[in-house]
């Protein structure tokens, strides 16, 4: 059976939400980020990277979201959620999850996370990157909204991996000081997507106490 | 014919090895940074990001390298560059370009791009990243040599994808301001790398004239 060790409000929402789409039998263990246990020594041996999500698999433990989307992806073969029978729509995949990791989330993490990149009593600079964060995240959300999301779905007709990808790092655009009436077809996603059962019983399991 | 849009010293090489390796029949086509032909009206028309690598197929133009390399490798499905077949080693395979992209790329980048985080003309921010980058790069380097790199390479006995990514990406260590003597396995694995024909002859391709 599949473990997602996870954290409510991080990227690892999105692994959940495919669990749920393929109908996999996992279980949850939640990371507490106010106690830094992401930090613990406990932890740390799941993921030495000291981050969530992992997904613990009678192989070995996994990690990075854009992996492990692909990985349940593939091992639930009939759901074809990452389009892997075809190497074209697989790759436009691929390229879709890679912007979200390396450009939205990164920008993203410069609210919060500035200290992986200045040093941590910078006051001057976490606070230069922290007012950044409108633009950069406005830009890759509008390079989104303009070049990548076809409509109904990221990959058009067809529901993928993308999308419980797009609507999880999505929930955070309101906080990053991104105007949602410049990228419309996003929040129309992000609404979309927030309709569906799997989506709304992942988070429920998430938010439980 | 596939087409590789590159630019030398860039992680377009690791495509560009990539499809060295599986005997792929493609040309190249330079794009000039120092003129800023990444961001000319014709180039954004390749790739509307404005950065490189971009790969010109017959069903359409893929960015991102982690999709290109996995496209590569699934096109040319003898070569088993990914590891495709077994979802789990796939996954491993993915996890670790992911973590270079997101992780390893991303914090080198804070040396030379600074001003995709903070407004370009702040002198004291932009400084600050860039005395950050031996700690931040170093440390990813570190994590790699500690818990990914199973030697000879990446994946261990298989030569995959991910050692032409890493290669790459180890171009710029030194000037990232990492003490090589630091991380051994993953000099040595570069020098492994740099002594393949396939290798040499990519990187003989971008130098040319």
């Amino acid at each position: 059976m599949l473990k997602l060790y996870y954290t409510p409000d991080t990227c690892s929402l999105a692994t959940h939400i495919v669990l749920e789409e393929v109908g996999a039998d996992y279980s949850t263990t939640r990371i507490d980020f106010a106690s830094r246990q992401q930090q613990s020594t406990e932890y740390l041996k799941v993921n030495p990277k000291g981050r969530v999500p992992a997904l613990v698999t009678d192989r070995g433990i996994l990690t990075e979201t854009p992996a492990m989307l692909v990985y349940v992806a593939q091992s639930f073969p009939k759901s074809d959620l990452a389009l892997m029978g075809d190497p074209f729509a697989f790759a436009k995949v691929q390229a879709f999850n890679a912007y979200l990791c390396s450009h939205l989330h990164v920008a993203h993490a410069h609210r919060m996370r500035g200290h992986r990149w200045v040093d941590a009593d910078d006051a001057h600079s976490i606070a230069a990157m922290q007012r950044k964060v409108p633009q950069s995240v406005g830009s890759a959300y509008e390079a989104i909204e303009r070049d990548m999301l076809k409509g109904p779905w990221v990959m058009g007709d067809r529901y993928t991996i993308c999308d419980a990808y797009l609507f999880t790092l999505a929930q955070w655009l309101e906080k990053d000081g991104v105007d949602p009436n410049r990228i419309q077809r996003v929040v129309d996603h992000r609404q979309r997507m927030s309709e569906r059962a799997t989506v709304k019983k992942a988070i429920a399991q998430e938010l439980a106490p």
